[in-house]
């Protein structure tokens, strides 16, 4: 049998699907499983979109351009400059989600060998991605103590070396929910202008900032213009995941003629999913702040809820729809096995993400859970009951200092 | 402004798509250009298709699972039966595309400096893909004397070393049509066993062969189970190329587990392309067979009057819609554009494509293009009898022996 390649033994199995079997061995005995693993909202995607699909009038499927569709990308200009981002439709490629603008993004600016310096907790995918392409991603951590804002700018500088190539970050951030401030955007422009690096920003939860932490864009910086690489997705801001519709933006001329190359190679992005993206970009009014406001009220209840569960502590998040939590026990990797083997409290269990895969230092995060709110609040309700029955009965639950759980100074 | 990768640099531009600015000018002034470049069928998707994407009746557009739905899988074990290739539903990873198959396919065999040999002329995007994954082509020259046949086997064991990991096929082959004989196909098993390599195997065309030539899948092969990596695609078996639904196919159950890694990364293939797909598997009568004879007496038009064309020779390809056509000019680059940006026949002109992009080796198929037959046979003569007048006014059209030209000895 012929060998696997190195790179695919390094490939991380998915820390949120990987305790999938023992989800889906529960619901086989009936169990009902509370899913706050995975960011697969559950809100409805816009009826527009589903309409526009269902008026697919075409005789041939056929291949889009491999930038995607002209009039979805002069759509998307429209879209972006309500925040304040001028792009021309040039300046965009349209990806097969967010995943795929990562990938080539990585394959077009990264040699193997080189590296990327990313905030941690980050999303576990980056990593994926990172080794696909063969570089390193080296990470600095952010601390449940600063509500996981940006590490000082020292800690970077600290790392960059002649193979740095880059910064990622996620803003608003997933596993944290934090939002970068202007003064950490600028900090970050500093860098990357000081040391000629390019500067991936993904900030495909734009749409949910929840407080007055204001949205400042990779590409709202004057003086990076050739070194930011936004990414961008529909999944999440539509509630549309499967339509497989992302965008890699740059400014710079030659990185985008190189991300092309790449795109050429794979033809074309998916042409339902442009259609279904292109009518959702319609929905800027009542459906958007429809989905917000549910979000934010989500938001507000479980972390007033986690915190009042015994030796349970999250930060406020101020974006996306998850928070980081700590949890009393010492190895959420085995608590949220056991919560999905093990545990069932009347008929039902929760399904939570160890927050280790979302760290790169061993160790870190240990005893954190990235919570996904994208369930309703009658379930969000139900699962936290769950949560606070399982850590009662958790044999390995630790003792913790009673009243003193809600406040940070505990921490 | 940071640099580009090595890999971005390295990356061809499409060989298909790279006179696509010319093609455009000319449209701009009026003309008409018939599209004879680029493997986008014009057969219309199947009905079923086109009525499941109009009764989508989901809220929630959501992530499938990585490894695509389970039903469809279910009923591509079916699909793939009734060719007498034995799966399980294990066995199938519904991939964004044949493209995404063949570049995970890489990912996850090849390292960096790894080998693999294909049979040139060749698809253009395997070199993308293997640029991508760090790996490199090495190609073993097939002839238009041969019809493009298998090159004999030592030539494949000239070119094996430490590096070699695999050989690709294409197969009914884009773009010479060629389909490999059992033979031929016994041989290719024979040297993967022997050698310890992957065979990856293209077979997106397998409906469209012509003659009596049985169709061997390299799934039929024994002995090379673990070795075997079948590429699929529905896009040109239903016009469905704008939907993105491939599979990667293999019963090496270390590769498979590796590969779901990669498509864990990136979530989750097009939710609506495999409902679209899925229903697409019930045509296997009247749809598939309306197809099969337009492009089988397509073929039939396009050969013969090629071959009448003075100086022309195109072999008879046994499947696929593409043929590799010989023209009586030094560089068919050169002539390819300038039918593009210098010549007009009544308002019309012929978009082909040069086969120096198929070829790795230098200087090779130089005076060839690839011709795809996915316009309707009124549009294919108009075309014919633009090229037989473009031929006539390019100022470096060769002197040919007249009356040899329909001969094979001429070649």
């Amino acid at each position: 049998m012929p060998l696997i390649s190195h790179r695919g033994i390094q490939m991380p199995a998915s820390p949120i699907r990987k305790l999938a079997p023992l989800s889906d061995a529960a619901k086989a005995e009936g169990v009902r499983v509370y899913h706050l693993n995975i960011g697969q909202p559950d809100l409805p995607s816009p009826a527009s979109a589903l309409e526009a699909i269902r008026s697919i009038n075409r005789t041939t499927l056929e291949y889009s351009p491999s930038d995607g569709y002209r009039f979805y990308r002069e759509n998307l200009v429209g879209y972006y400059e309500k925040f304040g981002i001028h792009l021309s439709p040039e300046d965009i490629i349209v990806t097969t989600g967010g995943s795929e603008a990562v990938l080539y993004a990585f394959l077009a600016c990264l040699n193997p060998g080189d590296e990327i310096i990313v905030p941690e907790p980050a999303y576990a995918n980056y990593m994926a991605f990172a080794i696909s392409a063969g570089a390193t991603i080296r990470t600095i951590p952010s601390t449940m103590e600063t509500d996981f804002a940006l590490p000082p700018v020292e800690a970077f500088e600290q790392l960059i070396n002649e193979h740095t190539k880059g910064i990622l970050i996620c803003n608003p951030n997933n596993p944290t929910g934090y939002v970068y401030t202007r003064k950490e955007m600028e900090q970050m422009r500093d860098l990357v202008k000081r040391y000629n690096l390019y500067l991936f920003s993904d900030e495909v939860y734009r749409e949910f900032i929840y407080n007055d932490t204001p949205y400042v864009s990779a590409c709202h910086l004057e003086g990076i213009e050739e070194n930011v690489v936004l990414i961008d997705s529909v999944s999440k801001r539509y509630s549309e995941c499967g339509i497989r519709i992302g965008a890699l933006i740059t400014r710079n001329r030659r990185l985008h003629e190189t991300v092309m190359k790449f795109c050429q190679a794979r033809l074309s992005p998916p042409l339902i999913g442009q259609i279904a993206a292109n009518a959702s970009l319609k929905e800027n009014g009542e459906y958007m702040q429809r989905n917000f406001d549910e979000y934010k009220s989500r938001r507000d209840f479980l972390i007033d809820r986690l915190n009042r569960i015994p030796g349970v502590y999250s930060p406020m998040p101020q974006g996306a729809f998850y928070t980081l939590a700590r949890l009393p026990v010492e190895d959420t990797d085995a608590f949220c096995a056991w919560c999905l083997s093990d545990f069932r409290h009347e008929g039902q269990t929760i399904f939570m993400a160890p927050a280790s895969g979302f760290y790169v230092t061993p160790g870190l995060g240990k005893n954190e859970v990235r919570l996904a709110y994208v369930i309703n609040k009658e379930d969000l309700n139900s699962a936290l009951i769950v949560l606070e029955k399982a850590l009662e009965a958790y044999p390995y639950t630790l003792e913790y200092e009673c009243g003193a759980v809600h406040s940070k100074a505990y921490l």
